[in-house]
């Protein structure tokens, strides 16, 4: 088993920030940055946390393709909508200003809407859903990503596994918070398999022919992630019809890339990533103490529901992700030993060295 | 095989009104219902067409648990909001007027939603999300429905199969029109293998145990559907966190029944369905011929795609359904024999005979 060594949260954003001001993002956003990238980690969602940092974000600003200045501009703008142009700065940074936008539109209208074009990788889609639970609104958020997914029928990446993020508050329970790629499964986990010598399930991916594959090298060399639903019997084309919404609104909507044209966040050029975020006022429909008292109904009966054969809990969306971060905010955050060495590695090259002491070692 | 009668739409939908009005449904509103359950029939969406007509909604009139007035009000409203009251009347009725009050708030602000509640079963979801369309604005339609879906780790029927509709306007290409129940199969699907002695691919349904079952008299006895994705090794919990999704716009937005609360369509009791609507006008993102262009570029990306070996087309969601449209249109709609059987047999007790002679027998 490969060692895992455990972090405080706080200690790495304070590597975060100093990396990203020694870079030169402004310090308010270099905490944006943190912040999202610490989210997943303390999340349990370790594809999209610090083991990101440098492949993704410090390198994006090394070879000059992202903007530290993240010079963001609204372009269009109504009472209700927004399109902001996030001018190749840091998907986060310009995400939190468009999910704001969305909050105070929503404070004064009822909802608001805003699309992002000329963006980079924003990290967890939930963050910015996220951001709504404090107002008692409902949060929206989805991104569209570079092509990793066939369309149902076809054999060619083309879509990539554009998330799906919906925040809901409740009330003595916790959020319902959904944040799903619109593929079965990401890219990294058919690597997982790849490199474990394991065959992946019937479904997740198609080979180079567009066949429906267990072979993971046929998937990651020329094939392509099918999306949610997988093959034709079990109703892929649902899966295909998500990621086309969500790189509709993302990618169309706001003037960004779309389909294959949307560029991988290790590229580099220019991504041209697109984003949609949306918050809707709760007491613009009902009460809010009514609608809590609904939802922790609704999620009561749920989980109190009988449970199939060896399962001992049914789980709402989010929940799992809140006990995570419960816990690692305690105990602080375990990172795979090969992550610690490869962020030692990249902050030389960036020039500010991971230099943190492990509070324990698993 | 069965025999196929077919029938002139115009001649179905006069039928349908005659039928409504009869049981004492105001003239406009019959037009209403009649264009929404022949919209099923001519797209090729059979199962919420013509033959519901009699099960859903003339017995539930006759029953006196749907309000042939339809006598809809708003409970609450903003200038881009409103929940609508549906008083127990005609599904597709109060369903009309919340789309209509979807688009007239989005030209005024941008975008419009609408959630309603104490409703009855509204037909198909693209519908309402397609008026949008005419407007050059995207159109999004979502409805709960009674129990049939178990919870992931659950073994209980506890959310419906809650389809999500959204439509969204090309240029010289058709619109996209995703209409997806959440479900992977409809309930209908089971009972079609059922009839046929067949078994059903793992994956579609549980057991009463919770277990995936190919026995789909176990699904239909006790047992459940299973949310899009299916099995946990194929991630059905997303699947069911889009049912969930659904069912809180639908059902706690708008105060409406949630969950194993929502009532049968053939029940006697009030069935509560809610529904949740919203409209977004494109030109309060980006001007709408640079939308337009942008929504062929990625379709005809999407089409003219290399295509998985055995496979000659690539689809985009609604496709298929403005074809069946156009050739139902013009030829007529095919009912099968026992459709039309049950039709006779309902109209008479109705009071509206069915004595329409077919165009041809397939």
């Amino acid at each position: 088993m490969a060692r895992k060594l455990v972090y405080m949260s706080e200690s790495l954003r304070i590597y975060i920030e100093k990396t990203l001001i020694h870079l030169g993002v402004p310090e308010a956003d270099a905490q944006i940055v943190a912040d999202v990238i610490l989210a997943a980690d303390l999340r349990g969602v370790d594809s999209h946390g610090i083991i990101r940092l440098h492949s993704y974000y410090t390198n994006g600003l090394l070879m000059k393709r992202i903007n530290p200045l993240s010079p963001s501009r609204i372009v269009h703008e109504t009472m209700t909508t927004a399109t902001i142009d996030g001018e190749a700065g840091l998907g986060q940074v310009v995400s939190y200003k468009a999910m704001q936008t969305c909050i105070e539109k929503a404070k004064q209208t009822g909802v608001g809407m805003v699309a992002v074009r000329n963006s980079n990788h924003y990290g967890i889609a939930a963050y910015y859903a996220m951001m709504a639970l404090q107002e008692n609104m409902i949060g929206i958020s989805f991104t569209n990503s570079q092509p990793l997914v066939a369309p149902t029928y076809g054999r060619t990446a083309l879509l990539g596994t554009n998330p799906i993020s919906v925040a809901v508050p409740a009330g003595t329970e916790k959020p319902y918070v959904l944040d799903m790629a619109t593929s079965i499964v990401p890219i990294g986990r058919i690597t997982v398999y790849q490199k474990a010598g394991k065959e992946i399930p019937v479904g997740w991916g198609i080979d180079p022919s567009g066949v429906p594959t267990s072979d993971p090298d046929a998937v990651l060399h020329g094939g392509a992630l099918m999306p949610l639903g997988g093959i034709d019997l079990m109703r892929g084309y649902k899966g295909y019809g998500l990621a086309l919404w969500v790189d509709i609104f993302c990618g169309v909507l706001s003037g960004a890339a779309f389909g294959p044209f949307v560029g991988h966040p290790t590229d580099p050029e220019k991504t041209n990533v697109g984003h949609y975020f949306a918050a809707m006022r709760i007491d613009a429909f009902r009460p809010v103490d009514d609608f809590k008292k609904d939802m922790d109904l609704l999620i009561q009966t749920l989980k109190n529901s009988p449970k199939a054969a060896g399962q001992d809990r049914i789980y709402i969306h989010g929940e799992k992700e809140f006990e995570l971060e419960e816990t690692h905010k305690t105990n602080g955050i375990p990172l795979m030993e090969e992550v610690v060495d490869m962020l030692k590695t990249s902050s030389k090259e960036v020039g500010v060295p991971f230099d943190l002491e492990p509070v324990a070692v698993l």
